[in-house]
Order: C-alpha cells, then structure tokens, then sequence
C-alpha cells in the first residue's frame, strides 16, 4: 500500500472524535442540531470568535455548505464573484447554478481576490437590467491553490465590500490551515470580524464531516435554518456533527491538527527548496505544487500517490502534495529521502 | 432524564458501527465513496437484493436521498405523486419543489397509494400541455403513519406504474421496520423487484448518519453520480457511510434491529389493546398511535417524553410512541405498569 | 363556423388598438420598455389607481406575470397560499414550483379566500424549520369561477395579511370584469390600496396580449426589472406593450369593454335563469356555469363552441360559457332563443 | 429626433404584417397556438427547410427562446458551451442560471466556436462526477458581433457535435441578416440540416415579436410543449405570433428584410473603408463597428443615436451601428456625407 499524499481526507478523524462518540453513543438526545453536544459546540466557538451574536450551523460537507450560503443569500437575478480557482466555479458540478445563480469568474494567478480585481466585473455589470447583479464575493483561505490572506488583505476586501454593498462569503474548507501557516497574521476572530458569513471546515481537518457555517451579519441569520432543512442537510443526529466540533473546539485542537499538517508540508518544502525545486505557488499550507523533473515524479509514484497537477514543459511537471492532520514523520523522511538522493 | 419515545434517532448508533469506525480509523481510503468498505456494502447489498445490475448510492438522510431521487428522474414539467401524508409533501420544507418539481397529494387515511387513487391525478391532469405531467409515484414503506404496504399491494401498484409509464420510487427511511413487521409478507428482494428506485434507511436504524439510495432501473442510473455532487451529497470521507452499511448488512444486523424495535413497541400495543385502548391507525411497526385520556397522558409525562398526534375529542388524544433498535425493556415495563396502573 | 364562448380571447383586440400600432408604426422608439408610449401608459395607470409611487411593469401573460411575481417576492423557503382552484395550481403547468416554490392550496368552494380559511394553512405549518413558511396569498379578482371579492372582502383579507406579515397578491387576468360585475363594489383605485402587487390584464379583455403589473408595495420594487428580463419576459419592442395599455386606459376603453362582456353574459343568465335553470355558482362577471340537460347541452354544440365543466349526473351537467369584449347581441340572441324553445 | 443606429428594434413592424392583423382581427380562432395562422406559418417553414418532420413553437422573444430550449433539453448536471460574446452568457440577466445550468464561456475575438475550441473545454471538465457535463454547444448566427458562419464552417462543427454526443443549438435572432450576408453561403435549409435546434428571429427583422424555435432532432420535440407553457411563453392569442411568421414568410419576405438591412449597413461600410476606417470585427451583416476619431464620434452623435462600443485608445473607439429591415437612404446617405466631409 503506497502511503497517498493525494488529499487530506483519506483517514478516519481524530481519535479523541472516537472516544466522544463513544462514551457519549447511548445517551437519548434531541434530533436536528438541538442536542447538548452541538449547542455546548456553538458556544464554544463563539468564544473563539469573541461574536456571541454569530449564528452557527453544522452541515456535513463543503460543497453543502457553499450551495446553502449563497442560494440563502442572493436574491434570483443576483451573483456570485469567485476567483476562476474557486470551488464552487470548478469542483461542485454547477451546484451553485443549480439553485440559480450563476458565478462570475476572475482570472487569478494566486487564487486570492483583491479590490482591484472586483471593480472591472462590476463595471462591466452595469447594463441594468440586462446583466446579472453581482453581490457576493466568494474567497476561499487557504484557497485552492494552497495561498493565504494577510489580515491587511483581508480588512481591504472587507472595506471594499462594505463600500460597494457585496456580502463577503470566506470558504473555510481549509481554514484551520490558512490561520496556522507560519506566515499569516489572520486570526479566527478577525475573520468572523471581517467577513459576513464563513465556515470552518472540518472534514479536511481531523473530522469525519462537518463544516460550521458561521453567520456574523444579522441581516443573514434571519430564517438560514429552512435552508438547511430544504437543501437536505439537516441531520437527524445533528449530534454526530455537534460531537465533532466540541471535540476540535476543545483546548485548540482544530489548530493544532492544522498546524501539524501544514509543518509536515513545510519539511518537504524546506527539502525540495534546498535542492533548488521551483514551486508552481509560494505556499504555507499543507498544499504544496513542487515542479519536478518526470523522471523524478515516476520514481516518486513508486512509493507515493499524489496528483500530477500541471504539466509545464515535455520534461517538467507541478505535482500537489496535501499532507494532513496524520501525516507522520515516517513518509515525509522517505519523501525527503529520496529528494535528497535523487536531486 | 425522562425516557424518549419521540423518535427513532435519539440515540448514536449501533457499538457494531463504532467498533468498525476504530479499527479502520487509520487506514488511508480513496475519497467521495471510493473507499473500500463502500465498495463492500454495495456489493452484500447487491446480494441481499438479488440484483447485481443495481446501481447503489449512499448519501447521509431521507431529505436528501428524496430530493436527490425525484430531481434527477423528473424532466421540469413532471411532478411526483404522494398520499397526502408524505414526508416530501409535509416535513422537507419544500425542498421537492426547491429543485422545481410539483408534488401532487392524494388523500389517504392510511397513508398508502394504490392504483385506484391514482387513476383520477392523471384524469385530471390531462390538459396538455396546461398542466403538470405525472410521472413518479413516491410511496414510503412503513408509511409515516406506521403502515405497511404487503406483497400483493406492492405488485399492483408496481404493475400499474408500468402499465401508465410512471416510475415507482420507495422512501425506505424506515424500511427495516416495514419488512420485519409482523404482518409484513413482503421482503427487500421483492422490493428492489416491483421499485424503479428505492432507498434503505441507515439513521432510522442504528446508523448515525446513512441512506443507501438502491437504483433498479437501468434508465435510471444514468449519470446518477453528478447529481449526488451537485446536491452537496457526496461526501469525502465516504467510508463513513460505507462502514456503516457494511455493519449493518452483515448477519442481517439491519434487520435484527429493525425486528427489535417493532417487537418494544408491539408490548406496548398489547397491554393497550388489552385495557382497551383504541389507536389511530393499526400499525406492526416501530410507531404506534394509542388514542388516550389526556389525564392520562398527563401521567406518562411525569417519565416520558413523546408527541401529542392529534387531538380527538374534549377528553381524548391520540399520542405517538416511537421505539428504537436501542430501546430497552426498561421503559416498555414502565410504561406498561404506567397503562395497567392506570386503565 | 360555430360562434365560441369557450374563452375571453378567441378575437384579436379591439380595434383602437390597432389603429394606434397603424399611426406609431415607424417611429423609432427605444427598446425594453423605454418607449414614449409605455411611460404615457404607466402615468395613465398610476392616476387611475391615484397612487404615484406604485411601479409597474408590462408582461405578454398571465403566468409569466405570475410566475414572474412570484418568484421576486418570496425567498426560496417561502411558499404562496392559494384557493383549490388557483389558476397557479392547476393551469400553470407547475410554473411557480419551476421557480423553486411549493404553492398550497385551500379548498374553497367559491374560489375565494378568507383569513378564516388561511389561519388553518399557518397553523398547520408552524414546525419550524421543517415545513414551508407561507408567505404570500394568491388571489384572483374575477376568480377563475367568475365569482368577486367584495370590497369588505379585500379589506379584512388585507388587514389579516398585514396583521401576519404575509404579502396579498391580486392575479388580475379579468380584474376588468370583476370590477365592472354589476355587484361590485370595489374600485382600481381601492385594489391598489389595499393589495401590495396586483395585475392588471389586458389579454383577455381586448389587447392582443399583456398584463400591466403594478407593484403598490415599496419594499417589492426593488430591482423589480431584474426579474422581468431574467424570465425572458422583457420585450425588445415594449412599445407593443405600451401603446395597448395607453389605449384601452384612455377614456377608461377598459373597463367599458369589461362592462360589455359582463353585460352579454348577464343576458343570457337572465334567460336562463326565467326558465328555472340553476348555476354552478352565483356569477356576475363574463363566465357562467348554467346546469343544463345533456340533451339540451348537445343542442347547444350544433350552434357553439365551449367547455362542459362539470358532470352533475346523469343527465346535467354545468358548462362555461365565457363572453368577450367582442361578444355582439347575435350570438347571445340566438343562445337565448334555443334557451326558450327548448326548455 | 435624432436618427437611431442602436439597434434593429427601434420601429414597430412590416406594413404586411400590421394589414394582415387587421384583416384578421375578429376572427374567433383556437387558442394557445393552435390557431390557423399559426399552423399555417408552421406548415411554410417546414417548407421552406424542408424538414417535414421538424416541430416548430413559436415564442415572443430571444432570451425566452434561448432559457425555454436548453433548460428543456439539459439533464440538471450537464451544462452548455458558449463564446465568451454570447448572448446567454452577458446579456440575458443570468436566465440560463437561473433555469439551474451552467454556460461555459469559451474566448473567441469572432464570436464563433469551431471544434478545437470546444476541445479543451470537454478535456478540462473530465473529473466525474464533479463537474458539469458540457452537453449543448450554443452559437449564434448572425453572432453578436455581426460574423456569420460558412457552411463549411458550420458542417464541422455539426459533426463535431455529433461525434462527441452533443446538441448543437442556434440561436437565430438574427439568423436572416446572417443568411443574407453577400459573403454566406449558408442555406435556411441547410441550417435545419446541421443543428438540434435553432430560433429563426422575428422580433429583429420586421415582426413586432416573436422567435420561431425549430426543433429538427426528433429526441427534443417530446413533450416541448410543456416546457413552452411552464416559462409562462404560452401567448393566449397565438395567432399574433402566427400572423406574422405567416407573413413574413410568404414570398421570402424575410430575407428581403434581412438583406435590405444588411446593404444600408454596407453602404456605411464602403463609405467608411473607402477614407481608410479600421472596423473591429470583419462584418457583413447589419451590425458594423468602425473604429473613428472621438472627435468624428461627437461630430456623429450630433445627428445620430448609436452605441460607443469599446474604447480603442486615447483618440480612437469603436461604435456600433445597426441597421433595420426599414432604415432608409437618407440616415445612410446623412452618416455617409459626414463621413465624407470629415475624413
């Protein structure tokens, strides 16, 4: 069996989510998120986010998630604005259309949206009422390509947003990721601060399932529950998922799991760097896009399993490594070990 | 804390399901329902079935499955037909219609749908093109009312469906316990024989989360896979589903359960019928509607915890007791002391 | 060629119409609605409702303005309310649930509603958040029974929609001819008041096609044209649209012709009525439900066209009869004479 | 009043058609399309593409046309292909999304889409099942920047579409004014040959609305009917949509009004080519975009209403002009003098 750096979901979850599901299995709780579990959760990561005002949702997966936030948001002759590296313009098989809004996309090198970005796309939808109304900017962090946000970055979209009247949405599948790498300065709170809806991923982060969706503008709590039920992803055993967070939430694991991930990526980072690879993006996360020699790539195919990401020349390709909450030392030193022999 | 008979997901789930979770917890699995055990449950399903040509999904609740189902079968001007107590009609907030499809209602006392209550919808639907086209019959077995479809019941209305070129969907969230009721002659065989597309519910049943969505008509399976995607359906760690439905199908652990939770609420039933109490509608499955003197109810308050159905008279209620595969016979002999104590 | 009652719009439009088409046929105009002759049009109305504020819109249909209204009003958890026999219900070919809308309905007799007949709909769907949350009352003036609201009426359904945050809507498709009914006692000016989006229909009262959407509701306006072109419902010539409304608004040409259809109808209720026969329902507008012999009905087949509607028994049913703004004395006399000579 | 260049829909209709309105003004005919106008228009286009067994519906306008024929065609999953100039894709307000597809834009400076464009697009949407499945291939003829597809051109793009199993859909507002281009050799008949489906545009050549769809692949005519109803573009009176194809298309009217359209057009080309005027895009039907000095622009505007089209460089931008099946000499021989005096 070849040890997989394809993506961070191919374990279980964390074994302290094992034991609370255990020790907690025959306890009689209320259905649809009103068990003690998910409420002593919510509360918890209120305090992380210091907004006792917030709302929270469990919902079992990302692509949910984004689906419920923005059909919840927009009104019909509304859109979306993504980054073109986005998810939901890429990965989620139109499940944004599919509610019936189409997704704007912004050519971005880096996967990360600015101000500057957004003004063209707003001004090439002026043709009242001809075009669609664009109203919400969709940013992912750590995005898709492995980047991050700076706080100064993040405060700038806010502004901009708040200025233009756009709702700004923060995609958070990897959040405990982004807010861990070495170079971020963003904290929990000031993402709760400076964006109108996000949610913290758990799955890609030490979870079985489960995203919390986080609603800081009032303005979007109103009613957000019905969603949830229609879009089909409201639990009976919302427990399962209250479990989950409570456990991630306590004394800091999420970060912690997400710190170890990314740590495990740097070392293969720090070793390929040493060697003189080049990186398709400068990244801090547990996302890394080495550009490797193919002859390199086939030989690491021997003992490892990832995605060929980009193919740059006949002799050169990026491939994506993800490490996860349980990447052990044991595969990065053989990685490394064979970087070491083979460049 | 006062026993609950408000449902059958009170609980977590079955120590089968959490033992196997444990010892699989570390293994490295291909994502999105890739992983072996989903494969493994699919194929004992497949089995069980009698069908190798089934196609099989499994997704995490009944809302989900029912609109997943019903969106990807309709063309837009196609609606479904269900008794007037379906769940799709009453309990999903829409979410049928949300993917933009009518749902027609039938009245029924009884909770089933037979050929002779169908044939007048399609009379009075035939003033083409001004109307919605029936096209998908929704039928749930046991019923939310606590009934069951039998053999012969199945075979005429699977045999109509043919006949007026409608397809047979089975909302199976309580599956288990139509098949093992005591009065059943029907068997999961025979289901996946006379359904177009059927579902086996998990979290009604022992699972935490789960619902294996059963595809018989080759038609039907088509593509199926991108509207699981697109609903937000398909989960990363799919393993968390296919362990689950792999537990419960070996040694008929599925059915097991299922029989157990009839069978506590079956005593609850005698020692009612034999004090003369009368019941709404006369159910061999886990859900029961016993017809009470509120003073009564008031009484059963005191220890447990259940929904008031319907008010009857001045004097009399009907109240819905829900068993469970993990109820006890703790609670059945205080409620029984409660009834004979009482009537 | 049989004369036809069957429908209100078997003629093209009245010929003031067509003479203003002739005499502005090539002036350029500006496009979408921008046209001299919808802004004169849409003054026109707003003086006659008296209210300057209220918005308006010109659509071709009726369940284009319904679906279109609809749509913009309600979020995608929000359901509409109507009578059993709503033309959204059964005519529409699902359009509003195309829109990702369930619409209820009310079992009425005479087609009306009245907030004792919608209490029942709130109560019943107050499981928060597993149901629907109803949120608009659809109502038709005529009903498609050809009954009217009276002005009592709409004011107590008014009062209660406000009193429970629900918005009253108006579908106006014969608004002419419930208005101009010989008992009415409501006005234009009084529906403006007291709905918060009503239509007013040209169709089937003289123009060759459209419905004037007026919007009295502040809070409805906004971006109202967003959704007109979205649904394709935004006419490149607009001033098709506009120039039939400023025509029939002139000189009130609308409500005279209404008047005339009603009147034409009337005398062959009358008629009817000297010679003992009964009604499906007490009308007073443009459509009558006479119960008539089989044999009589089969007579009348040899001279007109037009719908049974409803087998009574053996030997009676009701038909419709509909007349139009077009409807001359000759085929109302000659109804009348087989009236007289055969019963 | 200045003269308007903006676009082909500034007047009303051809004289024809408002005679033909006229005369048959008070007769009673069927409904909903099913009058003799109507089948009668029918019957001539099939003739004229010579496809008996083609359907044909006839609608009021483009954007309805285009949302009615692909969220009819599309299974939910599977989205449509279109140039980055589409009208779909930036002029319709999100229609297609909102029906619940995705267009995927695919960069073209002509506005047209050949097979190796396509290539790429159905190689980078190939991770089943999490991405939409492009299915439908939309072009537009004339495009929207007034280019028109050979014969060549268009027969490989059918083929292509064939070969890779997806339908090709034209969208025909200005299909006359492509067909009569003195540089096509593209045939109606020919058209009807090589795609699924396409519009044949009323509303830009002379009628006062109307698109005809004409469905040639047999497998999209079932049941279209309804599709047609539930977008609510069911016109009660369909004999006015009738009428005028009925008109338009005796005698070829309708390519009389193209071409005439077309040579006023290319009067002001020549003129303008002849002082050495660059055109953005290489047109030779109605629509022409020569680049001039702002100041020649003002100069223009003076007399003139048409659109600034896109900023060239500091001194330069290009305008668009359009003509109409009813722009006479004088506009043309006024626009041709300053030109002439100016440059």
């Amino acid at each position: 069996m070849k040890f997989s750096f394809k993506n961070d979901y191919s374990e279980g979850c964390h074994p302290h989510i094992l034991q609370a599901l255990m020790s907690s299995n025959l306890d009689q709780q209320a259905g649809y998120g009103e068990d003690q579990y998910s409420l002593e959760a919510k509360e918890l990561i209120k305090q992380k986010i210091k907004k006792s005002d917030s709302e929270i949702y469990f919902v079992s997966g990302g692509t949910q998630a984004n689906l419920i936030v923005i059909s919840s948001i927009l009104r019909p002759y509304q859109c979306a604005v993504s980054a073109g590296t986005g998810h939901i313009l890429n990965n989620e098989t139109g499940a944004i259309e599919a509610t019936g809004h189409k997704v704007l996309s912004i050519n971005k090198e880096d996967g990360k949206l600015a101000p500057d970005d957004i003004i063209p796309v707003l001004e090439s939808h002026s043709n009242i009422p001809h075009q669609v109304m664009p109203k919400l900017v969709y940013i992912s962090n750590s995005t898709e390509l492995g980047t991050i946000y700076t706080l100064k970055e993040l405060e700038d979209l806010s502004k901009f947003c708040k200025e233009y009247d756009l709702y700004l949405f923060m995609d958070g599948a990897r959040l405990g990721h982004g807010l861990t790498a070495e170079t971020s300065d963003l904290t929990l709170e000031k993402v709760a601060e400076l964006t109108d809806i996000f949610y913290l991923g758990g799955t890609k982060n030490g979870a079985l399932i489960g995203e919390a969706i986080i609603i800081n503008n009032k303005e979007l709590q109103q009613d957000f529950a019905f969603n949830i039920k229609q879009k089909g992803a409201l639990l009976a055993k919302g427990r399962l998922l209250g479990i989950q967070f409570l456990e991630l939430m306590k004394n800091d694991l999420y970060f912690e799991l997400a710190r170890h991930a990314n740590q495990q990526a740097m070392k293969m980072k720090k070793a390929m760097q040493e060697r003189g690879v080049a990186f398709l993006s400068d990244t801090y996360t547990n996302q890394i896009f080495p550009i490797l020699n193919n002859h390199l790539i086939e030989k690491l195919f021997d003992k490892f399993e990832f995605y060929v990401w980009k193919k740059i020349d006949e002799d050169f390709s990026a491939i994506r490594l993800i490490t996860s909450w349980n990447t052990g030392d044991k595969p990065i030193n053989e990685f490394i070990e064979i970087i070491n022999n083979e460049l």
